[in-house]
């Protein structure tokens, strides 16, 4: 049986990653670790003779900076990138900016917990003035205001990655295209989600790293199989 | 009167460049200077407060590599970039790698002027078996055999920009869109040929400058006036 593979990777550590801050849709570049991890990914995906057809990132630059890193060490940067950001991160609302520990002090642990661990669970809003601005980015700017969030839940997540995989990613993989993917830790859980068919509990307990590519296998009847680290 | 203007702009310097070789095809990365350039391209494109809702480049590396830094340096790095074989550089044929002072020794300089300023001479042919190889590069897998050319003209070489022009890009200028190209000398030579209605000869005196973005400025019924360096 033939076997297809999907590559999927977390853009690597971000700058504020490292400060430890909430990000979401916080626009933030990588940090020199984050470089790094792009190319022992790219290191990894050579060594494993990995070619691709179609690449695919949110319009944060951390996820693209991280794909440029990658495509240009396995000299492949004359792929196609398509950039959307229904791949973005999760938006955290207000809490983006704000450092993890210090929002465990002001809300509690409890409800932080709620927030990260709970699938349908929203995060406090950003203000609609806040959204008007975001609304004039012009990385925005084509999209239905109405469709820009205050904050989202996983499950508001899911609700747009899945769509766009179901349009865009998956007719090209049925095309038997390599791709890959570098996203964000919730965007690319919203996916594993879909594929694995996971509930909601199981999927929020799943971590995935940072800089280390996944592979996530289909049969010749592009059927999701499962998804291990390379 | 509303004036649009279109950002063209050759890549930064190549590693060959600097060594004085033929390149046409040959996929060689940008130098140290190359990448500098680029930056102070972005610098003088962001004190003008250019933005871009789409970007063109070949599928050769030193134009791409130039466009990355290019927009990341503009904080643009989310705009889609279209890659295509139809703005390569020039088919420099058997020439490709060759030092241009050795060729002149072995060709002669009146030859050599001949291939360099006749806007309808072609260049000495790569073999079958060296355009079997290029046809199998990724990048060119899904052209048909025989538009692989075995070495170019200018006026070959414009047979593929200016259908790509009309198709790809110059639509998106019409329908106001802020548009960057870095492309090759000869493929913006075509180019500005094309939209300048200059004839053969003047073309082939017209040297296009490294690193310095030139502007093209079209009326609103969009008809090209003008070009010059920013």
């Amino acid at each position: 049986m033939k076997i297809y593979k999907l590559i999927l990777m977390r853009h690597g550590e971000s700058k504020w990653n490292k400060l430890n801050k909430f990000t979401g849709w916080k626009d933030i570049d990588l940090s020199e670790t984050g470089i790094s991890e792009a190319k022992e990914c790219a290191k990894l995906l050579k060594s494993k003779e990995f070619n691709f057809n179609y690449a695919y990132t949110s319009v944060l630059k951390r996820s693209i900076h991280t794909m440029w890193t990658i495509i240009k060490h396995l000299n492949q940067s004359w792929i196609p990138i398509k950039k959307s950001w229904h791949l973005n991160e999760r938006h955290y609302g207000s809490l983006q900016g704000l450092n993890k520990d210090d929002v465990i002090k002001e809300y509690g642990n409890e409800q932080v917990q709620k927030w990260r661990r709970g699938f349908d669970v929203a995060l406090p809003q950003i203000t609609l003035s806040e959204k008007k601005t975001l609304a004039l980015d012009p990385k925005y700017s084509h999209i239905n205001i109405d469709d820009i969030p205050l904050s989202e839940s996983l499950k508001n997540t899911s609700e747009r990655v899945i769509p766009f995989w179901k349009t865009h990613i998956y007719p090209n993989l049925k095309a038997k295209k390599n791709i890959i993917i570098v996203a964000h830790g919730n965007s690319l859980r919203a996916l594993i989600k879909h594929l694995s068919n996971m509930n909601d509990a199981d999927i929020m307990k799943l971590d995935i790293a940072t800089g280390i590519p996944m592979v996530y296998e289909f049969n010749n009847y592009f059927e999701p199989i499962k998804y291990y680290y390379l």
